[in-house]
């Protein structure tokens, strides 16, 4: 860590559909200052970089200049970590293959290394959080999608083309649900917070009984509403974390018999429902797990705090860069 | 390979529920002399080992003895690389844990490594076969059952346990067939030579139609024999063919977005069915993947001759355990 006297501090740069969040972290992971940007203001990318790299250089600034910098990580969806490139992201206002990395590094002068969300999110996690220490971990990100990260003999897997890892899109139900992906049945359909909010829509539907969420527009449920329904001994709410955990549980299941993980690290606003959708998940898991993997695998929370996880996430990658330089 | 001059050789092992195989393999992949002894024969491990080590040294005699050979490797079902033990193998004689690669290697001299029978086959197509130069692929081997080895970054995945890649045990159909491990609707129920087979009874039952299949007692018909059905036009044994390789493709695009592998090589009898099996898997392959995996994993056949693969795949191993001493 000798370098780090001169290089003490990376750049995490997470790109989301509405905002680019970035922020100034230090090696323990505590993220000195950070500050954002509309994504979708911005229709070409040129712009969005000059605009990135003007908020961002005000931030390297104040922590002593781009010297002080000892890499630029970025977490951006359907981000390609060999290339460096985002390509074709549908919620993204830029299309085709943008070489986001390379525009960045010519800017700033900072080594730049670019990977998706949920990688940047277990890299995160093996850096600052519950990962420290393991080797052979799934994260799975429970958002508005569902996302992942797998790490594997302590790499994360990119497979040949940057892009293993889509686990939110393995078919659980092929006369499932209509994805945005454009096929059916995929994980996330069922257990993102979208999904949860489509199987309360189902679940008000199918069944007669009262619930808490009957006095919710049906429409404008989310997840939230099912937590705080759960919290208050709805029953419908609490059987629909039970679905959710199950199909989750599954799936990990199947996940297991892939890679063998000591650890799967789940992340996000559904991780936080706490034993309403752990339970279903640690015993689906369990039920349906071939016997050599039984009892073998932790299921963990998160330990990267929420509002900083997207920017530390990323800036773990910084450090990875900044290696190789 | 300065030292391949001292010690040209590796020895290949492969532990089958009927038969051991070993044998002699120089460094392009011929093997030189093999033997075999049966595997059933033996019900205390040490009795198995001494006539195994009797064999293989006899063997090891006719190319110069012991120091001629790098390394021992060991195909076995359950093998746990990391522990070089079998464990809880349902077939084989030995229950509980056998620490087989320590037995060997004392009794030998030799530096042993033990893996599974599809890890030591996909290990064996990265070194003389179909995998050469590949750094990210899944081999699937079509047996009495269906198993895995699965190559990241030019390395086995062998997870936290040893025990990584049972893709033949991935739930494909939760209600579905019974199978081995207890659970139902694994891949291997659906897609081995016996699910071949079960699959051919429940469409003879299931349809009224005319089929060649008609003319062999349900209970004694084999894979073989729906392949021998189909090349003479039998439409019900195409469809058992096309049933098995949608199932089958159907899974590995779900495998395709874990490890995104440039290419999946397919070993075994079912492989050889041609067109026949390998048309379905890649129509369902490109039907349920991700749209960014699209047209990118290439479906190849092994490339090891089917008498010798076993063997080979374990002797790869050899290599390997033998570059560490």
């Amino acid at each position: 860590m000798t370098l780090n006297v001169e290089k003490p501090y990376v750049v995490g740069m997470d790109i989301g559909g509405t905002n680019t969040v970035f922020g100034i972290v230090d090696s323990r992971g505590n993220v000195l200052t950070s500050s954002s940007i509309k994504t979708q203001q911005y229709e070409k990318i040129d712009d969005y970089v000059d605009a990135a790299c003007t908020k961002l250089l005000e931030l390297v600034n104040t922590v002593g200049g781009v010297e002080k910098i000892k890499g630029l990580g970025i977490g951006a969806p359907n981000g390609n970590y060999y290339k460096g490139t985002i390509e074709f992201a549908p919620n993204l206002p830029w299309k085709g293959v943008i070489p986001l990395a390379k525009l960045f590094e010519e800017r700033l002068g900072i080594p730049t290394a670019l990977t998706n969300d949920a990688n940047a999110a277990a890299i995160g996690e093996m850096t600052y959080g519950a990962a420290r220490g393991l080797k052979d971990f799934i994260m799975i990100t429970l958002g508005t999608g569902v996302g992942s990260g797998i790490v594997v003999n302590g790499q994360l897997l990119y497979g040949h083309d940057g892009f293993a890892g889509e686990l939110g899109h393995v078919i659980v139900n092929r006369e499932g649900r209509l994805c945005g992906c454009g096929r059916h049945g995929c994980l996330e359909t069922y257990c993102s917070a979208t999904g949860v909010a489509r199987t309360a829509r189902e679940f008000l539907v199918a069944r007669s009984e009262d619930s808490l969420l009957r006095n919710i527009p049906a429409e404008e449920i989310v997840s939230k509403d099912v937590y705080d329904a759960a919290v208050q001994g709805d029953k419908m709410a609490q059987d629909i974390f039970e679905y959710t955990g199950r199909i989750l549980g599954e799936a990990l299941a199947n996940a297991i018999a892939f890679s063998s993980p000591e650890a799967i690290v789940l992340f996000g606003g559904l991780a936080r429902s706490g034993d309403y959708i752990l339970n279903p998940i640690k015993r689906a898991i369990e039920e349906n797990v071939l016997k050599i993997y039984k009892g073998k695998t932790e299921i963990l929370l998160s330990q990267l705090k929420d509002a900083d996880a997207a920017v530390l996430g990323a800036s773990a990658l910084g450090w990875e860069v900044g290696k190789t330089v």
